[in-house]
């Protein structure tokens, strides 16, 4: 097959790892900020610029408009903890035990939560004179030596898991879930180490994670301000949904709708804190999800337009998420196609902040600069689909073998493929039409791939399991 | 149920006819130009601005940047003829007999066509003092007496049916159509009522329709020139799949990729014409298609992203495309989830031209000035989505009644369901969530509506039967 010999040396290629950013986008002298604004269960159909008919995100399509819009853009894993656990560390949660076969995710009763022996973007950039702040969800252990705290960060607020956890009302998740009230769960809302509400009133929620993330920008307008680093992961919307009153009603799409839109408002609210802040040119702003949509909550889960299934699944659905990237003036604009990963963002930002990356551990990620800076393209050539610690599916180039599958949460079985059921994902974006048969040549690239990152991947404690 | 007077209010209101033009926003000396470019079975889902992953649209993106997104317009049926005359007619096609139960739509063994009695936006704005041109797949007869310069163009250039048929080539059509040649098909190509090349090298048809449109729109750039009304039905992206050699393996969407990037192509020329002759802030464009993805031709048929089923069916990916409108310095920029149809252009255009709706006949649109200009909303409160004659599936305001349905072509059977199946397509635009149970005031609404509609449909010969 033509062009074999191509995908096999692409499979190949090393990542780069944070050497390659584009000299002359950045001022020694004056390290980026950097915000990530993080969702929860949202889908890659959920956004205007992504396709959604009823959901109006102006402030969104508008960051896009004014970015880069990336649409094949990955999360580590296609749940909660084991995504934030990638995202923060660079690294696949299988290498920080972030990862399980027995629980998806913490819970409450959970002992263990990420080891202080991970390094995260937050630490990274603090070692590199970075003010760092987390708000919102944190999900990677509620214990002491797991909050963000612990972890890098100099400030934190937010809830320390999900936002359905520690139920007290009676009666069926689901039918609680769809008329919602805060004290149906006991949910602590976390200043740095302490608990400072609780239940935490989630109505509010989002309104005052976006009043904490202005307040945090606002002390860095001072020219001799510190770079700094905000995190800031939405509780939303991850059912039970809430939203501001003002924005009940306001969405033809519904709860969910609504709670989007007050994301929206949030987006539009942090980017002209940083314009106002004569910030804008020196911050880089990446928006997107930790996992595609919770399917089985019908209406008031999210839709993940043309992808093939949701939240849970390694199909495309639960883990390519509606991604943005804005930095005025900096960014090439338009719409990027290649691969992009969460995975990437730690050797990106380092890469941008001057930073070494460190070298004593393996990194899954490579510098996204030339992608966002239009001199070349991602260097992400392949991407690994783990449910809990198993590769489920590997994509190399446009080529997607499926291993094993099993559909989005509370659906179907665990079916296991020999030979692997494979996909053209830029034809066939849907993975409707398995080309297999026809493509033996690119699975066994695929699994030698695979085999020899399974390899390099060496054995941690489960924390999920603890 | 709260809502339920206001619903039925909604469902009674009387489309406007016309009447409702904004004043203001024409020149009363200076008839704006309208440009209709419409597609045949591109889907919903196939644009960047509608969310595609990997079909590069950017001069489409522009366009619905500069101009209206509108994510809930609706085709007048979900297949090509009825499709065509409800767009020129301005009526459902069930008035003028080009629906029928016993054939789809017009073969070249048919004897029948667009009645003489019909009038198109062709020749009512001829009758305003327009120059008017057809370019493109016609479909609507191709016997004389019903070709466009017998329905009030000046000029036609195009093939008079679809492009898979006139089959000459051995073997089954779905094969031939993966790998296509233009001689596989005995397709005329006329200019005006003679056949000037077959078959027609469709290779080549985009650019030459291209072409074919960008010396119309030269040729009105002196001042002095007539208003005009160019109608330029692409006939891709229909199988059989055809794009020029610079398009070949342009998009990493494939065949079908390649397709949409040429008519994206084309849409950039002809702003480009508009606006480098001084006609752009005269001249109202409208992107749209004709019905919802081929989908049983794999990757070489559409997406219809969100939506359900394509082609042939009244599900939502069979009649909702994706439209953009176009006017610099008069549109209200920005995105439009009101609905519209392409029933509503006949009134619209007419309003906009100062020109009177004929008055001896029953329209099924309305003018959407108010929702074009910003002034107010869309005039359209109901949609009717007819199979062949028979009323499937109706919609009122945000709810969707089927009373019959059917999935796309060649996959599942005819139900009928009593109660119909409702759904809210505001917060459901994926129609999976029945409603019918719990909104039962809803159902007997539609019904009423659905009596007064059918009660006013005269019966006439069926064209498609002959």
């Amino acid at each position: 097959m033509a062009g074999m010999k191509k995908l096999l040396l692409l499979g190949l290629a090393v990542l780069s790892s944070g050497t390659a950013a584009l000299e002359g986008a950045r001022d020694k002298s004056d390290s980026p900020n950097f915000v990530v604004i993080f969702c929860d269960d949202l889908g890659y159909g959920d956004l205007g610029c992504f396709g959604h008919p009823t959901i109006k995100t102006p402030q969104l399509d508008r960051m896009a408009r004014e970015g880069q819009k990336w649409t094949n853009f990955y999360v580590a894993a296609s749940v909660c903890t084991p995504s934030r656990a990638g995202l923060l560390t660079g690294r696949l949660p299988i290498r920080s035990g972030m990862c399980s076969d027995m629980r998806r995710v913490l819970f409450p009763d959970s002992k263990g939560g990420l080891p202080k022996s991970e390094i995260t973007i937050a630490r990274a950039l603090k070692k590199a004179g970075y003010d760092t702040a987390a708000v919102g969800k944190w999900h990677l252990g509620h214990l002491p030596p797991y909050l963000p705290t612990s972890h890098g960060f100099d400030t934190y607020f937010g809830i320390p898991y999900s936002n359905d956890m520690d139920k007290v009302a009676e009666g069926p998740n689901r039918e609680i879930a769809f008329d919602p009230k805060s004290e149906y769960w006991d949910v602590p809302l976390m200043r740095d180490k302490a608990i400072v509400e609780r239940p935490a009133k989630q109505e509010t929620i989002t309104k005052r994670y976006t009043e904490e993330a202005e307040k945090f920008i606002a002390a860095h307008r001072r020219k001799d301000a510190a770079p700094f680093f905000l995190y800031l992961a939405h509780s939303m919307p991850h059912i039970p949904l809430f939203r501001s009153k003002r924005f009940v009603g306001k969405s033809a799409r519904g709860y969910y709708g609504d709670v989007i839109q007050e994301i929206d408002w949030s987006v539009g609210r942090l980017l002209r804190a940083l314009r106002e802040g004569g910030l804008a040119e020196k911050t880089l702003v990446v928006f997107t999800s930790d996992n595609g949509p919770w399917l089985i909550y019908d209406t008031h889960g999210g839709s993940a337009g043309l992808l093939r299934e949701g939240k849970g699944s390694t199909w495309e659905g639960g883990m390519r998420e509606p991604t943005v990237f804005w930095w005025p003036g900096k960014l090439k604009k338009g719409v990027v196609t290649g691969m992009g990963s969460t995975l990437d963002l730690f050797p990106t930002f380092l890469a941008l902040a001057g930073a070494e990356m460190p070298g004593d551990r393996t990194y899954d990620g490579g510098d996204l600069s030339p992608a966002l800076f239009g001199t070349g393209a991602s260097p992400r050539r392949e991407m690994f689909f783990y449910r809990g610690q198993r590769v489920y599916a590997a994509r190399v180039g446009e080529y997607k073998a499926h291993f094993i599958t099993k559909p989005a949460y509370g659906k179907g079985q665990i079916v296991e493929h020999d030979p692997p059921v494979l996909y053209h994902l830029g034809e066939d974006p849907s993975e409707k039409y398995d080309i297999a048969e026809k493509n033996p040549e690119v699975i066994e690239t695929i699994r030698k791939i695979v085999a020899r990152h399974e390899a390099g991947v060496e054995p941690v404690e489960d924390q999920l399991a603890r």
